[in-house]
């Protein structure tokens, strides 16, 4: 049995991911000396797997000594600002996003481009030479994206986005779409919807606090959606769908939304419903204007964002009860009104989360910005490398 | 490397795993030849890990040709009847329940006692000398009961049943109650809701159909609790609180809940809900009399009953549009309830679930009856031998 090169090489190939994911977990550089007490290897094995990442550029060294111990210095192994990259790209209602990050999440690159067109083609088209100026972009600095990553403000079941209303978008199919645009590029396609890819996001930037592996994103705007992360992962549901916090009934007699149902949430938090039918002055965003009556002590949209945090809170509840999740993200439109929200929201969580009296749930404004989708979509790489760097170095020697 | 022990002894457990989970899967007896196919495994190793699989009372082997193929007779591997065994324990609203299920998941053993005494010290030491009877009972069939878990109405955080309001526990240690019942049986144990349990005893029944990953399993009673199946694997939340669903909000303005909250799907859809302050005469179910009234034509009857399929609807498309589970699973009072209640809850999913029009949701009767928390709990055995067969097989030479 231990003669046969197949085994052997999968064995090797093995290690090889074992010693890549222990240098993507760390929060600091770590010594091949960490490295073989961490996997169990021998240093020999360590040596040779470590100078395999070195030349293909998965992993680099660094001189410091961040112990602070006296001695010869520490040589630490840490995430290399070269080699693989993603690129996300996100449409949203101010306009499209390209985003490139490498292996340790960092932004390398982010352009923008106004949304002068909603039809799908031309959306398309534009996304593809924004993404050949990223690929560009990042070849200058010597990265090589490999996986792009659309994000897209509706569900998404099987590459077909089944319903966009920000974008009259119904059963487009934009994984099709995408790999037109993008072909000649080589890379590795995927389309979600942004809520769940900002979730993504959100989870990488919070993931040196280990305790947070349950939490619920929930990003505001034209249309209200919500990324799940459980066990430490995104959760997608059933063929993608999922995540349609937007639609939970707040009140079953409530007003007639637009995808049929009454009393969804998203007749009482999206922007819509809080502008209330106010008209959105040519180069203002819709959250400004609303900020600006509110602070103007304008009594209608007052009322409006109680009823909307009165909304969100319970809807959020349901979530909290169903999926014992205790930490909400609030994203999107509701991170910039969260000052007006927040003691709303928290209030209903306080009254209906069943376990509230043992584990308080805490509400906070998303950690980063809109650009989340954009960054959760490029962050696509992390998860293709840590899966089988062996892949990436064979096809980069 | 290849000639380190450690290294090898490491290996050999891992291939002993990988054939050992390729038969727990099959839907058939699988042949050494099918078995080195589906592993990559050479023909010697198969055949050295079979003998200590049936060594160990893990695989057995049958003298079938099932493919009815002509010439030498094929002989197939399949599940132990004989080895490990799992025992589950169930405190429910009509007394107490021990089973015992084999690795292929039979009932075994099937045992009922009255509960006499909600008080949970009298509960658990009732629960410990059916355990007993049940270690016994197996081993007269050369069974080997290695896991004990016990079902609660209500949830467990750590095994701390937080709230139990059927028998008016709160905050009532179990596991450790559990562990000073079980104590001298030697037996790993684990404490869990009935609803969560219930789901995972409809996984393992449902298992042959391959597709079904994402469901929901209700449980109706005293209490409303449900089990969430997504991407195959039953999701506790954090802590392992999840699952409230009788604590979802249908009406924000509704009848108050003894939780602290309003309009929770508990104040609609529960018995005493649907009793409507009805006494249950001695020897009859709750079930039993809502049943005859509503067979009789009362109208208070028919209104609970339309009222309760109208939450439970509500709720359930909260839960799909959140989840992307596109099937549902009516069990406890539910099932019984069921050609009452599904008209209703159908109507409400079909105008509430977003992707209704896509991908209609399944409401069903749950595929096991009121065993199903008591078998679900018993599978812990599958879930724990499948884990590491070679621990079994270690402490069982």
């Amino acid at each position: 049995m231990t003669g046969d090169p197949a085994r052997q090489e999968r064995l090797r190939e093995l290690n090889l991911g074992l010693v890549f994911r222990e240098v993507l977990a760390a929060d600091a550089p770590l010594s091949r000396t960490e490295l073989a007490a961490a996997t169990g290897l021998t240093r020999p094995t360590i040596t040779r797997i470590v100078e395999e990442l070195l030349a293909g550029r998965l992993v680099t060294e660094t001189g410091t000594n961040p112990d602070g111990r006296a001695g010869r210095p520490r040589v630490g192994l840490t995430l290399s600002r070269t080699g693989p990259a993603g690129l996300g790209l996100d449409i949203r209602s101010d306009g499209l996003a390209a985003c490139v990050v490498d292996l340790a999440g960092r932004v390398r690159h982010l352009a923008f481009a106004p949304l002068t067109d909603t039809d799908a083609p031309a959306v398309l088209e534009r996304l593809g030479r924004m993404a050949a100026e990223a690929v560009t972009a990042a070849a200058a600095e010597d990265l090589t994206v490999v996986t792009a990553t659309l994000a897209v403000p509706g569900p998404v079941d099987g590459g077909i986005v089944r319903t966009a209303p920000a974008l009259g978008w119904r059963d487009v199919p934009a994984a099709d779409l995408l790999d037109a645009a993008l072909s000649g590029l080589g890379l590795a396609t995927a389309v979600d919807s942004e809520a769940n890819l900002a979730a993504r996001g959100e989870l990488h930037a919070t993931g040196a606090d280990r305790a947070l592996t349950h939490f619920v994103y929930v990003s505001g705007g034209l249309d209200i959606g919500a990324g799940l992360v459980m066990d430490g992962r995104l959760m997608r549901g059933a063929r993608g769908w999922g995540g349609e916090l937007g639609h939970v009934t707040v009140d079953p007699e409530g007003k007639p939304c637009r995808c049929g149902s009454r009393g969804c949430l998203q007749t009482y938090a999206s922007l819509p419903a809080l502008l209330g039918g106010e008209v959105v002055p040519a180069g203002a965003s819709p959250e400004s204007v609303i900020l600006g009556r509110a602070d103007a002590g304008r009594p209608e949209t007052l009322a409006a964002l109680d009823a909307a945090a009165s909304a969100l809170g319970v809807a959020l509840a349901n979530v909290c009860n169903l999926l014992g999740v205790d930490t909400v993200f609030l994203g999107g439109s509701f991170a910039l009104l969260d000052s007006w929200l927040s003691a709303g929201v928290q209030a209903e969580l306080s009254q209906r989360v069943l376990f509230a009296d043992w584990a308080p749930v805490t509400v906070r404004p998303a950690t980063i910005g809109p650009d989340a989708a954009a960054i959760g979509a490029a962050l696509a790489v992390v998860d293709r490398v840590s899966a089988d760097p062996s892949a990436w170095l064979a096809a980069n020697r």
